[in-house]
């Protein structure tokens, strides 16, 4: 599928998400979702972010961190604004609108950055836009997703929110700061061990254990893999060969994260015509609140960077449909409104590659080798 | 623990099963297995064989294909003969003495696999006759099982067993004669498809089809992956980029294979001194009968090579392991004669690759880069 889409022009990553759709539950029924495929998917996103960070140096992001931070802000107010007001406008009771607003805030990175990647521009000051403002849109997003568990329980813990908030950036200050310059520092020690490939397998371990530490501390684990790359951007830059190894390992995992994204639709809740209008509704919102959203924080930049900025920050993929898990695990939200919110999820990821497609091109070469 | 291994002048496999012992069940419990540390492992296990058969043309293995065939019946029938006769004597159950004699005929080629490349040895003649050898062994373990399991059912299907003996071999026959010349042929057109490195993709395909098709007919999924390698091995002698790729992918999931093996081993069984003896002798003759067995092979080609060859045919690893799972689940062995299956396993495992370092030293530089 991803080989047919190329010779469509299109991007590779929407073969595999309808690959998965095919082959899933909706459609052939060939694979159910399981376990073992989520946990595939789950470290390669984990890995895809790692690769993304291993291009991205620390000032990198820090040179474009007043932007970032003003596209995550508004690419988290706007939806949320939006998804929530619908919502109510909709008849839906409080909670859920709540609920629905946050599944419209966070954004799937690892989409964009796939995209990003094959296209050649990873090192874009653009890309480097998005990545930063879905870092730290990630962080907003949990603790917009903290209240409104906290709401849907009662009450607020405001302690524990500030305790993840200040952990969060805690972490993230340490990894660049302090993690990022030791590691530099030691990379010619490591490349001097026994081991073959060291550098290689420090990076593995780096990679996996800060994942492991972001999703202990109460971040996505991607966040924990990005930054975990960035620390090994500067040691690993004439590496070539290290390089290659990760790309195996992510080319190898990708495919899993992206068929993982289409098995999760189910299309039997769209037999009832009022969902199914709720859920065009829902998905135009989503994608048009994002990219003014993410859009009006580069304004500045000209239409042109806005335009990209907004649309790198569509996809929802994976992240929307963890909060709709959880509001349906609270009984929150109905078995018909998580599937609307799949169905969103999976449909923004699938409008933004071919609309970055456009509007990147002739900005840079498609990736060579 | 594979750097502290590689600083005292022992394999590093060694040091990661270890590794996979203290955190495993018996030592800290920090690690239970599971559905996903055993699925990573098996993944794991088919990379291994994979790039093991990348580096292995279809002709390299016929040119030794007598010596491999000769080792690998002698190294069936030795250890088989003395492991039923061994429980006779000890007083097990006749359907115990033959679920025990199985479980000492299979190879666990992976190990022996892994150490030859660190030493960068795998395209040695000797390799090359473990390789072959360990193919075979592992139809012949295959048939061997069937017979066994046939008859703790109380009969034996003599046209199922037929049948998976020719699916078996028609399947190597295939794949050597008609799918690896075919994909050579292909091969220039797969690098000239639009997807980014296409060849990995083709090649990750192929490997996971063949040890799905292979595990599906009935023979080990590790023998699909090592045809699938072998029918990739002239396509891609000049594709370096091609074979990092694959050595990141194999070198990421190998560990969670030799760790596996650690976690599986549970030391509680060996407080009764009985069982413990036992242990002790069906481990000594588990080392010796393969070592004679398949030594006895290649006498012809000297003691030296005679040596290395018994020596790489020791480890049992996972295959020991799962023959006694199969007897434990019909219940025709006790738990503690599980334990004691799963000790002998892991020891022969362990034992082997300091032995195979020794033998073979002078005669290959460790692997460049």
């Amino acid at each position: 599928m991803a080989e047919l889409f190329e010779r469509l022009r299109q991007p590779a990553v929407v073969g595999q998400i309808l690959a998965g759709i095919i082959i899933g539950p909706s459609v052939l029924a060939l694979v159910q979702p399981n376990e073992i495929t989520s946990t595939l998917a789950e470290i390669g996103v984990i890995f895809l972010l790692f690769t993304v960070g291993l291009e991205t140096k620390p000032h990198d992001i820090l040179r474009v961190g007043k932007s970032a931070f003003l596209v995550a802000v508004l690419g988290v107010i706007v939806p949320f604004v939006a998804g929530y007001v619908l919502m109510e406008l909709w008849g839906a009771p409080n909670i859920e609108s709540l609920f629905i607003g946050t599944a419209m805030v966070a954004t799937s990175v690892g989409i964009t950055a796939k995209v990003l990647g094959d296209l050649g521009l990873i090192e874009h000051d653009t890309s480097r836009i998005i990545l930063g403002a879905a870092v730290i849109d990630d962080i907003l997003g949990l603790l917009v997703l903290a209240v409104v568990s906290s709401l849907a329980q009662g009450s607020i813990n405001y302690l524990e929110l500030a305790l993840t908030a200040a952990l969060s950036i805690g972490f993230l200050i340490f990894v660049m700061f302090v993690g990022a310059p030791a590691v530099t520092r030691m990379a010619p020690r490591i490349e001097n061990l026994r081991l073959a490939n060291s550098l290689f397998a420090v990076g593995l371990v780096l990679c996996l254990a800060l994942s492991v530490a972001a999703a202990y501390i109460g971040v996505a684990a991607i966040v924990g893999a990005f930054v975990a790359g960035m620390s090994l951007a500067e040691a690993t830059e004439d590496n070539p060969t290290m390089h290659k190894q990760i790309a195996g390992v992510t080319d190898f995992l990708v495919p899993f994260f992206l068929v993982g994204i289409g098995l999760q639709l189910k299309l039997d809740v769209f037999r009832d015509s009022s969902t199914l209008a709720l859920t065009a509704i829902i998905t135009v919102v989503a994608v048009i609140t994002k990219l003014i959203g993410g859009g009006l924080g580069v304004l500045n930049l000209g239409w042109r960077k806005a335009g990209q900025v907004g649309v790198g920050m569509i996809p929802r993929g994976e992240v929307g449909i963890v909060v709709a898990q959880i509001g349906l695990g609270m009984s929150v939200i109905t078995d018909s409104l998580y599937g609307v919110v799949l169905f969103m999820a999976v449909a923004t990821t699938i409008v933004a590659p071919p609309l970055l497609k456009v509007l990147f091109k002739g900005e840079g070469a498609v990736a060579a080798e």
